[in-house]
This record gives structure tokens, C-alpha cells and sequence, in this order.
């Protein structure tokens, strides 16, 4: 058994709005940052999990999504594996 | 000009004490997933940058982070380009 970080990135889904990305948006404009197209504010779950393979670690990590850290409605997320100890 | 998309991922510094993650951890576990040793929640911010070159993309994105995305004290980021249009 070995121990995975595993980085699951949440975030809004495209059409779905996303006000605190907008307030953000609008600080960086007012700070006078240039260029700023949009801005989209998600979460990042890093998860260290103890498990056989590495196919396995991002499986339950997968898991653990679809039952708890995403919400399937409003949010997409993607798993990243990131090393293993 | 060109349009990158840039994620920003901002992480409690080790040693800061993460309630959110110990209960997302301790939520899992009431689930029945076995092997969860950590669980530290971050923030995802995508942003869409109009800049000359990826450097100076990757370059304001940073600026952004000290200036407003992290708080330095408590907070560890990191900038990923992810791609170009």
C-alpha cells in the first residue's frame, strides 16, 4: 500500500453563474490588472489516500466525488495524481 | 494577443490548522472510504488572461496572487498555464 495526493479541482459548471468569480473579476479590474477576461472560482480538494495502485487511489478518489465533494449539478471536477509516497 | 487560461491553486500552508479538510476527511470516513489519511481544501481560480506571451500571462497571474487571490500568511499557491486560444 502506498500513500497518493490526489488534487480533485472543482469547479462551476460552463452557463452556470458564478457571482464570487465576477466579484473577483471586478476587484482585479479595480486593482488595475488588464487583459482579465473572466475569472471562475472553484475549490481544491487535496486528498492524500493510502491504496494499492495508483489506479485504484484515483478510483475511490473518483468515488468520493460522485458521493460527497462535487455536486454533480452545478459543478464539474477533474482528478489529478499527483505523487505517491 | 492571446487568451490563456491559467489556474491558480491556493492551498492552506502546512501546519495552519484546516477545519474544512478534517471535516470533509472525517464525512468521508463516515461513508465507509478507507485509506484517508489527509484531506486539505483549497481554492480554484481560473482566470482568462489577454496577454503577449505565456511568460507574461504566467507573470500577472502571479501579481494577482500577492496582491489579491492568496493571503501570504496562511496560504501556499501555485500557477498552472493551461492553455492558449
Amino acid at each position: 500500500m502506498s500513500v497518493y495526493t490526489i488534487d480533485v479541482r472543482i469547479t462551476p459548471r460552463q452557463g452556470i453563474l458564478d457571482p464570487q468569480g465576477k466579484a473577483v473579476a471586478n476587484a482585479l479590474r479595480s486593482l488595475d490588472f488588464k487583459g482579465v477576461e473572466d475569472v471562475r472560482v472553484g475549490r481544491l480538494v487535496r486528498l492524500r489516500l493510502e491504496a494499492p495502485t495508483p489506479e485504484a487511489a484515483s478510483a475511490r478518489a473518483d468515488a468520493m466525488c460522485r458521493q460527497l465533494l462535487a455536486n454533480p449539478v452545478t459543478e464539474d471536477y477533474d482528478i489529478q495524481l499527483l505523487s505517491e509516497r
